[in-house]
């Protein structure tokens, strides 16, 4: 998506370019599928929010329409085996069965001591954020077993966290876990609005204006810098060129062989950027069922399947409960059959929302963590210490190489948006280079 | 290394072996220089100890001796700006200058805890060590933040574990640390003895054995798996075999292209596996003059050049000093000038020893986070969680692909001793394959 952004900001501009895809598809974390009833779910990335312009500006331009989310009703809670449904946001206003009003209290002080952190930090450059190295040296675990006893307060944090980044609080330096929330907080509403058909519409769109400027199946293997170029290896064919974006996740632009070799802290930057662990699910039923129950199809869960959203067209025809498993559950479930998965995931969304969910029309897998040419999602993880450490040499261009892909974004890293503006960003660094 | 001793395994016992690597050379992190007086130094991994039976019988096969490291002597300690000198083991038996006899204590007892934490590790499946998911959900640092308040005993493990790994405590799982330190504990001297003509010329001998088997300048860029065998290929031309040993570090494993894709927990992991950042020096002199000084030429410092080491064959003649700058600090030099950084490093040495290190006859710098098929040095640090999220993935042979390479080895991993055994063991698994 970001490397289509730029490439279609250079072509309005009069530029020729020629776009290397590995896969036989193009739209990476943006990806859509049918389902019955002319519904689409989004196998990857879905929601937008309203403070997105660029995202929403794209899609504008490519006639593509969008709507609210379905957020009346009520979420259901599932905390240590005990079932509940709450009104409003979360973490909730009362006591829930397992949860007494002072462990609720707690949970909304941690939570705002969270946010008041990524309040702090500097949005461009986290790594010069306020007591940074202190941060960055630790795991989202570790600052929530000091900053509360609570085990209800550390699971609030700790879903949201799984949730955003697809990662375990324990994988996660904390500093880039407050850089996250500041690149897209929540006050910004960023799961306010669904595509009309889809996200994954988005980019096919795109390469329909691009044409033949689009080469699929063309991994590439080598970039070699000189002086007046750049020459790309894909396969056995070589593409010459002024400048390359590179706009794929760091750790497979770390796997591309650079003559010479890129400078020593993005070779080494590229090492320590994994991406997380998300399967994404789709249950689809011939209504939204759940409306009618007062419910509003999200869930908040300690179990495999840390949340589910209400995924179905404002009709509610066909109903599209997706639901998401991530960090170590993804990893571990990656063991097990497709078919036991199955079995898994349907049993506790079952446990969430009763037998009316038993048995889906369809049942949608998408194992990001199997996609070679993405290899998880949704998007790059930074480990303890990478940001102070690398930061700055993170999105640094090397002489005619660029760097897109979401992840290259200050603002809305890992969203659409942030997508959109890398590729933006790296089109005009190109046609401001000498 | 790893690979060289798995084909020379494999050739011992009649099998056709051909060795690809990327490099114009042989032995990746086994490289040697000549220096004046007939001297050699070791660019890389230099010491054995008397426990690691693998690489002492490989070298005696080869006719390569070895001698005991020089241990006469003080070593040096310059810590927060003031400097001293110690007899014996670090940390030291009484007050420095900068540290009271309460500071000592402290320094004692939680290094003591640190080593009886690591004698709790399993160390074939450290993830299987009791509260492992608790130490892997955090760095080195934050253990050290609760375990004393002492910044004297927070620095000299957090030295250990800069000088271990070449990384920062910060970026550095404390499951990890303590496994590593279990898989090569200080108890067996793994830094007793040094190799005459340096360990360089291990991997070179082995080269003169297995001939015309060795392609160089072949990096792997793809990997197919078929029924029968594997298709391997490198540049323009592929290798047909029955197995293949992927005797690489982890994340160049991973920027290989695999048909069919790799299960996803491995993929993941080599997402996970980054290699530490080392810069070692080496300042060589016509004589080790600080010998006659009462010196080890052993110095602890708080400064970048966080270690150093008489490194001069048992003569004396020529005189050499290595040291070691890593993690952060490392990354930090890579932006300044080979001068630059020179300057510097010689400086911090002329403080630890004196005037006499100012004009060193020759000065070697080796920026390892510069070499592009290795990545860094001196081996692959885990970030938190990686162990118990992807700990059996990491070795699991996949069909006809066994991984090698010293990051492979349960026990002595980062050592010689790791990649000798991860070779046997590679090679024998294939032997005994269907």
């Amino acid at each position: 998506m970001s490397g289509l952004c730029s490439a279609r900001e250079l072509v309005q501009l009069g530029k020729d370019v020629v776009i290397l895809e590995a896969r036989d598809r193009v739209g990476g974390r943006m990806l859509r599928k049918s389902v019955i009833d002319g519904g689409w779910i989004d196998l990857g990335g879905q929601w937008i929010g309203p403070t997105q312009a660029n995202i929403l500006s794209l899609a504008k331009s490519l006639g593509v329409k969008y709507f609210d989310s379905y957020d009346a009703g009520r979420t259901v809670i599932s905390y240590r085996g005990a079932l509940t449904t709450i009104d409003g946001p979360f973490p909730p206003d009362a006591a829930i069965p397992t949860v007494t009003t002072d462990g609720i209290d707690e949970a909304h002080r941690v939570w705002e001591r969270f946010r008041s952190l990524a309040a702090t930090v500097n949005v461009e450059r986290p790594w010069l954020t306020t007591d940074s190295a202190d941060f960055d040296a630790q795991t989202v675990t570790s600052w929530l077993a000091t900053a509360t006893n609570s085990d209800f307060a550390r699971f609030c944090v700790s879903n949201w966290v799984l949730n955003q980044e697809g990662a375990d609080p324990g994988a996660t330096s904390m500093l880039f876990a407050i850089a996250s929330y500041a690149a897209g907080p929540d006050e910004d509403e960023p799961e306010h609005s669904l595509f009309d058909g889809a996200a994954g519409q988005i980019p096919e769109r795109i390469a329909e204006e691009l044409g033949d400027r689009i080469v699929l199946g063309k991994p590439v293997t080598r970039i070699t810098q000189q002086a007046d170029g750049v020459t790309v290896a894909a396969g056995d064919q070589e593409y010459c060129a002024e400048f390359v974006i590179v706009a794929v996740p760091p750790h497979l632009a770390g796997a591309i062989d650079y003559y010479p070799p890129l400078p020593a802290p993005r070779m080494q930057f590229t090492q320590r950027a994994p991406m997380g662990s998300v399967i994404k699910y789709a249950a689809v039923y011939p209504t939204a069922w759940w409306r009618a129950k007062g419910l509003s199809g999200a869930s908040i869960s300690d179990g495999d399947v840390l949340l589910t959203a209400d995924s179905s067209p404002p009709s509610g025809i066909p109903g599209i409960l997706t639901g998401f498993v991530a960090g170590a559950a993804a990893v571990r479930l990656t063991y097990q059959s497709e078919n036991a998965r199955r079995h898994h995931v349907v049993s506790e969304i079952v446990t969430y929302f009763g037998e009316d969910a038993r048995h889906p029309v369809e049942f949608i897998e998408m194992n990001w963590l199997g996609e070679k040419w993405t290899g998880g999602a949704y998007n790059a993880v930074l480990a303890p210490n990478t940001l102070t450490t690398y930061g700055p040499a993170m999105t640094e261009p090397v002489g005619r190489i660029h760097w897109a892909g979401t992840e290259m974004s200050a603002k809305w890293t890992g969203y659409f948006e942030g997508a959109v503006l890398a590729g933006y960003t790296a089109a005009h660094a190109v046609l401001g280079s000498p």
